[in-house]
Formats: C-alpha cells, structure tokens, sequence
C-alpha cells in the first residue's frame, strides 16, 4: 500500500505540514477521515498487548508541559511530541500544539513526520465515537456538547460519521465559542441549540460530552444533571488537578478508560480511590469484555488520550498518503555512500574548505 | 542574536537538513565549530543543577534500540531521536541516525527541528575533546585512536581544535577504516601513523581514545598497554553489554563520567561495583572538584553520550543559524486565526469540500 512511499531515497523522510494535513483531510472528507481513522484505533486496540505501553514522558514548567509519547507494536515506533499551555490562546498561540514520528523498528529509521495539532484533534474525537459505539444507548441521535472550544466540532463530526448523532445541544460560559460552532458546523446536516446553562443542554441528550478547556478542578456536570441510562464522554478531564464531572457521577457509572495507570492520574478517576474499579475500553473492542449492559446504565467514557492512538493516527496517515502529493520529502538523515565515512561525506560536499585547505597546503 | 528566527510566524519552525548542517559547519569551519559547540557544552556543564535530567527512554528490539533523549534548563527544552541498529551497515544504512528538537518551554512552541547524525558526531566529539581540556596530561600532543570507523575522524579534529593534539596513531581490525582515517585526515595538519596492532597503537601516546562500534564486550584494551599517566578517552563503550576496556585498567584509573546512573548501566563501569567511586565531570567542569592531580595519575572519560549535550547543541545551532540560509521553514504548527477555532481553519482552508458541501444544501 505504501510501495512508492517505501522504495527512496534513504535520507528521505516525507513530512506532512499543516497545510498538506488539511489538504488529505479534505481530499478524504472530514467524515470519512475519522471513520477510516476509528477503525485503525479499533483494530489497534483489538491488539493491544502487541504495543509496548509507557507512561508519558513530561516536563513540566510553570506555564505548561512538554511531553512525548512513545509507544511501538514491535514492528513500528510511534511518538508524539505536545505541549500543554493554557495561557498561549492569550498571545495568540494553541493551547495544544503536536507533531509526531512513525519509525521503522528494524532499522531505526523515520518513515514519517507529521503534524499533529489537526491530527490530534480528529483521533480524539475518533476516539470519543468508537468508544461510544460500544457504550452509547442504542438508538443515540441526541449529543450535549458541554465546552465549545477547539475540540467540539470535531466531536460533533465524529458522532455524526460513527453514530448518525444529527442533534447537538451546545452550552459554553462563552457564548462567543458556542457562536463559533453553530456557525461551523451550519449546513452540515445537524439540528442544533445554542443553550444558556449545562442543565439545559443535557435535557433530552443521549450523549452528554463534556470539553472544556480551563487547567482546573471543575464541575461541569453535578449528579442531578444526569439521568439514566445516558453515556457520558468525559474529554476534558486530562491532567492532573483538571476534571470536569462531579464525583459523585462517577459513582454511579460503569467507568471505561484507555490504559488505568495514565487515566488514574489525568482523568476523571484521579477524585476516586486508586483501585476503584474501571474497564479498559480494549478489552470491550476486544471482546473480552462487555459494553453497555442495558438502558439505564450510566456509562462514562474518561477519556485522557493513549500512545496507541496517535500511533494509530500516524499509521493511517502514512498509508494514506501512498500516491498523492500532500507531503514533501525532508532531508533529514545522513546517507553517506559508505556507511562509516560520515566525514568523509563532509569532506566531500560541494564547496568544503576542508578540501580547499588541503588543496592550498 | 536570534532576532530574525524569532520574530516570525507563529505556525513555521526552522528546520536544519542533512545539507543544510553540512553547509553550516563548513561556512563556520570543522575545527571553530567543534571549539564553539564545546564552549556550549562547558557552558551548560557548569550549570548542570539548572537541568532536569531523566534517563533516555528506550525501546528495545531484537535488531537494535530507538531511544528519547530529553531535558530542559526551564527555559527552553530539546530533546535527540537516536537509534542504534549495528546491522544497518550491511544494508547501507547508517547504525546511528538522530535528529532533534529545540522548544521554548513558556510556550511550548518549537524553536529548532534539526538533523542530528552529523551534529552528534561533532557533539561527541567536542565533548571528549573538552573532558581531556581537564583530564589530559600536560603538553599532550600524540593520540592513538583505536577503532577507526565514522567517529574517528570526528574525535581527531576535536582534539586538534581544543588540546592541540597533530600526532595520531590509529589501529582497527579493518585495515580499510584506518586507510579511510588517514585519506580523510590528509593535508590537515596531523602527523599519522598506521598501526598494526592496538599495542603498537598506543606506544607514545598521551591520550588513547577507544571508539569501536561491535555491540559486545570485548577487551580493546588490556591492562599492560595502558602506561602511567595517560588519559583515556573511553567513548565506544555505550550501552549494556558493550565495553572496550579490561577492568583492571578501569580499577587503576580515576573514572570521570557525565551523568551517574546512566553511566553505570552505558558505560564502561557497568564492569564495577554499582557504587565504585566515580567523578562526575560538571564538577570538574563548574570547579567543584578536581581534574587530573598528577602526570602519573590514569585518567579515563567513560563517556555514553548524555541529553544536555544534544541540548547544548541543538542551542549553538539555533544561535548560529540566525542571519544565515542555511535552514527551511517548516509549516508544523497550527495558526488559526482564532485559537479556539481550529476546525474553522480546516472549513475556510481554500478549496475545502465542507463548505462545498454547505454551499450546495
């Protein structure tokens, strides 16, 4: 699939920037872009134990974290590089901003360099449909959109193109963002509600997902709000000292989660006790576990963001870019003609006054 | 000094190829370069409490390693992609590729995406060249280089640029990468002697600097080739199971190494006792402790290569880079127009099918 991607030049590392993101993801189409996106996270968390999990790597600062996110399934290598900066929307910046590496495990070489603010934003929301997929009543048309930052439509376009979700309630404290997405996302075949209070969007919803972007303990969602039988897709809560969801919420779900030990410290679960029990959503897509039991179970998906799905979201980029034009190759390894001569390379390159000082000697 | 890469747009990232650090180090010079780096690297020694330093995280295979290697100073974070596959060689790859990334930690952003083979080999080399500044004998002038394969020749300019170092005496157990070393080195100022054995190798030299690159233990050196007072630059020894010297050398010398604990399972004291007294150079370097004492002392620099000296790197490049082509802006980082409105830029991006979609509802 990726023969002419394969078969170069060995200093060659193609590189998708942003603009070529955009352009492949407009090419696919958004919709079928997250939908061929979900199934590589599925089919990736139906082989879970393949991958090499670690926690992430971070550096905190003041103002933000840096972190890398390694992850390999024994044949290829998967990193992410993102940083975490509340502030930065202030001077203009993301908040969130990512690129990430796929990598040959055999010869250690890059296969891949890609942007990943974009790409992080479609496998989140990839996510957030597949694990609702298996968790979601049957029948779910109705999606409460809690936080209109960033992230929203993306959620928005997930749960259409995974579940046919064509209702959508929004709710923001800044009625700028809420403004932002009905604006998005007219035309695009939804049924939408600008509402004044959380309360007010859960009413009615079958989803009720919950992204806001402030670095705080929050309660987005009290336990009154909830009624039964709703799944929850709880995005927001992703660090230590951030939740959105009220503990007592918790308490009354079945909880599924990524990898427990990176989700006991970020996500929602991080107010509960560390051997409250929880799910890992593999096991679901894997078979060997349930989903949703039945129709007044309260599900929570406490969604904090894996390794393996970004591993996932490169892997699909890499193949799909096989045969367009939407990369540029970067010169990015040494590839001297005989291994060991890297000097040598040097020595010889056009214009080396190396050379030029031995000609004059 | 790095005015005119800062005041840039928010979305573009220089990015520094294989071509690009060659044309680099060639306008700066090999031998200004080397001393330049190394001052960067003495800079960031004498204030290695101001680094958070993790050991590098590596993912092991059968065929070889990819490891990350971070650290920041609080102000600005880098980290090096390596790999070490010994068997690429015979699929005309090189065993050690990296490449790495300067950020800015108050924002997150990155600042510098560089091609590292090249630089890691000066950087290696400009640290060796810079431990012996303060542990090589006085007035040194002869160095034997045992194992003659890509880092030699980098390991003898260095030498020449800090210590002065013209008299080389070079063994490798294939005669080719000797005879490369001294095709390479010819007409630069070295006066080079090819030998036959590693003994013969070492006879008159002040400095001995082992770099072979077979990933098992072997002995390079054995005790009774090693004479009082010399200096060893131990730099091939470098990760488990891989070392050059006889323990007996390492029991006589006073052992200086770069971080501990990473040197303890890298480096050649993986042979010692886990709490054999060891120095760590920065206190060498910040004046904390003592360099060589004595002209009989054996001194030895178990080098395996560590974070801040990438960073210390990726720092000189981005300082040196200002004013010059030798870089291209790469689109890596999202900019829309409103933070918050990233799917907006992806709907307005020119040509995009959703709002074709829109338009045509």
């Amino acid at each position: 699939m990726t023969a002419d991607l394969a078969d170069r030049h060995l200093n060659l590392v193609p590189f998708v920037s942003v603009h070529h993101m955009m352009e492949l993801v407009l090419e696919i189409g958004v919709e079928r872009f997250l939908t061929e996106l979900a199934a590589y996270i599925e089919e990736d968390f139906r082989r879970w134990e393949d991958f090499d999990k670690t926690p992430r790597v971070a550096s905190h600062s003041r103002e933000g974290v840096i972190e890398l996110m390694p992850t390999s399934d024994g044949r290829h290598y998967g990193f992410k590089y993102v940083n975490g900066h509340p502030k930065n929307t202030r001077e203009g910046r993301q908040t969130v901003t990512a690129f990430g590496v796929y990598a040959d495990v055999g010869t250690g070489y890059p296969l891949l360099i890609s942007e990943m603010t974009i790409l992080t934003a479609l496998r989140t929301a990839a996510t957030s449909a597949l694990a609702a997929k298996y968790l979601a009543p049957e029948g779910a048309r109705c999606m409460a959109i809690i936080g209109n930052g960033a992230q929203a439509e993306f959620q928005a376009m997930a749960f259409k193109a995974l579940l046919g979700i064509d209702r959508l309630r929004f709710f923001d404290i800044d009625r700028q963002a809420t403004q932002k997405c009905l604006r998005n996302l007219a035309g695009l075949g939804f049924d939408m509600t600008a509402c004044s209070t959380a309360q007010e969007a859960v009413e009615g919803a079958d989803i009720i997902t919950t992204v806001t972007a402030d670095k705080q303990y929050a309660t987005i969602l009290t336990d009154n709000m909830v009624g039964s039988g709703v799944h929850i897709n709880a995005v927001g809560g992703d660090c230590p000292g951030k939740t959105e969801l009220h503990r007592d919420i918790l308490l009354r779900s079945d909880i599924f989660v990524e990898y427990p030990p990176q989700t006991r410290i970020e996500g929602e679960i991080q107010q509960l006790d560390a051997d409250h029990p929880v799910e890992e959503l593999w096991r679901v897509i894997a078979g060997k576990a349930g989903g949703r039991r039945d129709a007044r179970q309260i599900t929570l998906f406490d969604s904090v963001g894996f390794a393996t799905e970004d591993f996932s979201a490169l892997r699909y980029v890499r193949d799909r870019l096989a045969g367009t034009s939407h990369y540029v190759d970067l010169d990015l390894l040494a590839d001297p003609d005989e291994p060991r001569d890297l000097f040598g390379m040097l020595l010889r390159f056009p214009g080396s006054s190396l050379l030029a000082a031995r000609r004059s000697a």
